[in-house]
């Protein structure tokens, strides 16, 4: 018999690419005492985490809510609901979020067109549009607002425009967006945008806030196919969100109820307050950086503020100095995801880590590995 | 801008089909600080996880971790992961649960050979026999070990014996059942085994429990097409829990973290005894609430102790009933689904609430009731 003592947590700074720092408010809110998924009481906490998230989003999107997993349980609801075997589907692979959505889109059965780009830059809209004119017959176009293998920002209003007056959906990616940059659902005509919780919004992670609109649910009605997940399945899910309650299954309640907490501190701070924050924050750890012999990998003009993907040198052992941060200073980064693999750290300023302090502490334990 | 206030809960009894009740202790845990999910301390909780989970299920399975996503969610991990288009899947369906992995293992492209009973009723192993028999292609048997619908319990021995020479999987639900009633995965020869967090295990809902033998992962590991979520993809997520800690999705840290506070309860009170306070508790409060003129919908000889199914009079507005003892008792239990509904109770004794003390409080509480 396993004799296992108790899970006590090392003190970490989490500066990497999520989970970010998470306020005690929140943590206590997740461990306040347990209450039925039909309680009313907690389908009252449930209409209020919508509302709040559709305030986030800035959409009046009535199906607005947080899928039952984690960032990438919302990419699976936005594709396996949207697609029906033998539809297109055009993807902007400029990283590993795109690809995702890529093979998720061709496991429920559809035919994509990848719009790849060297990773670290943006995927032109004029690319897209001209896909579009090749494929007028797609279901959805996919970009990643906020790609966190590489740092960049995706712009979106000119595709939304483009899309908007057509029978194309636009579906976004914006697990490390929401909240740490400006994000208009309904004014950049976005049709479906999923998101998660342990990035800008500071929750911990199990949860995908996701959006869609009008159009988005009208496609998702008129299916003539059933939707190759039970689990994920909309239609069944905003019966209990938004209709008449029903049991679909069990809803994670404590991280809802943590969720709930760290959307009342988001909107508390202000919308527009939180993107200024991260901006500003970003942009001195982005310019100071840079002194480090280290580069920006992502393109000028496209740059994420909360998320940086930085690369170091040949000579530096980034695995190596990554461990040291971690061991010595108590502080975590990401390394680098695919081509960035080896090269590259990637550095989160999100949420509660969105600080001056946080980027003091970062700079002074990398000159200090660095020095050493 | 809408204000909503933190959110309190009220004080409940939890006594319905899960949640139940859960420990501060395990509500401590998953409010402990946040760390990354490859942090090397959080890599060897997921192990500790995986390793009290074995004794817990009662294997020796490497391939035994926690789905991110409730009891429904490790469902469609079971099936998906098993079936290819065109596969003969047979599945008992004596209540909501049987129905469910049907209705998944359709989408997932199988042709399910489905065995009904009446609710209430077991899936004799000699029917399970009989199909297999008619079609011993098929690539698994699955069947409810613990229907939260009815409250029956099914035996699984037999099956499991038949099917161990076999090509044939035995895939089993026993999201109810697990550290409530004996569940030998290894000694009954069952394959694929999942479970949710919320019921006898007294922890948050939020996670599936899974586990999955050396001749269920040779099946993942031989098909030839690729399994149709991305999202539970066995094959991708067991590298994270169980190999080169590859990046997948980001764990549910807190979750995950309260699990293990709710395991290390479970194997500190023994397995063994654990059963035999559910089966004492349960079986008194079926014996004392057919004083009450109710019935208990299960067939005599397979009722579940910790989950009973009870049928109230035509007289008696069960609707009315429940929502008088939440909102003057506390006290929250179940309608029933389909069949039952409108004239049934589900009342779970599960976990923390398998106490005499929980029995006497409904009791009283129904009698008051009854009387008022």
């Amino acid at each position: 018999m396993v004799q296992v003592p108790p899970a006590n947590p090392p003190e970490r700074l989490l500066l990497g690419p999520g989970p970010s720092p998470v306020h005690p408010d929140v943590l206590a809110a997740q461990s306040r005492a347990m209450v039925g998924h039909l309680d009313p009481w907690f389908l009252g906490v449930a209409d209020e985490v919508a509302a709040m998230l559709r305030q986030v989003f800035r959409t009046e999107n009535q199906l607005t809510y947080a899928v039952s997993g984690t960032g990438s349980a919302g990419m699976e609801t936005a594709v396996v609901n949207l697609v029906e075997p033998g539809d297109t589907v055009i993807v902007g692979v400029n990283g590993v979020f795109g690809g995702r959505i890529a093979d998720t889109a061709r496991r429920a059965g559809a035919e994509v067109v990848a719009l790849e780009e060297p990773w670290g830059r943006i995927v032109p809209p004029e690319r897209v549009a001209a896909a579009l004119r090749q494929r007028p017959d797609a279901r959805f176009v996919a970009l990643v607002h906020a790609e966190t293998s590489t740092g960049v920002q995706q712009p979106l209003e000119e595709v939304g425009a483009l899309l908007a007056d057509t029978d194309t959906l636009f579906l976004v990616d914006s697990v490390t967006g929401l909240a740490g940059v400006p994000l208009e659902v309904d004014d950049w005509h976005l049709d479906v945008v999923y998101s998660g919780t342990q990035k800008c919004l500071g929750v911990p992670p199990g949860l995908a806030p996701i959006t869609f609109s009008p159009k988005a649910e009208a496609v998702i009605d008129q299916r003539s196919s059933t939707v190759r997940s039970w689990y994920l399945d909309v239609a069944a899910v905003r019966r209990y969100w938004s209709g008449d309650r029903a049991y679909h299954h069990t809803a994670p309640i404590s991280a809802i109820v943590g969720l709930h907490e760290g959307l009342r501190r988001v909107l508390d701070e202000g919308l527009e307050a939180r993107w200024a924050r991260h901006a500003e924050v970003g942009r001195l750890f982005q310019e100071h950086i840079q002194d480090r012999d280290a580069t920006l990998l992502a393109q000028q003009g496209h740059r994420l503020p909360q998320l940086t993907a930085v690369g170091w040198p040949e000579a530096v052992d980034e695995g190596k100095l990554r461990r040291r941060l971690l061991d010595e200073h108590g502080i975590e980064v990401g390394g680098g995801l695919g081509t960035f693999a080896g090269s590259a750290w990637r550095v989160g300023l999100m949420g509660e880590a969105a600080t001056h302090a946080c980027v003091d502490r970062l700079l002074d334990a990398v000159d200090d590995l660095l020095d050493g």
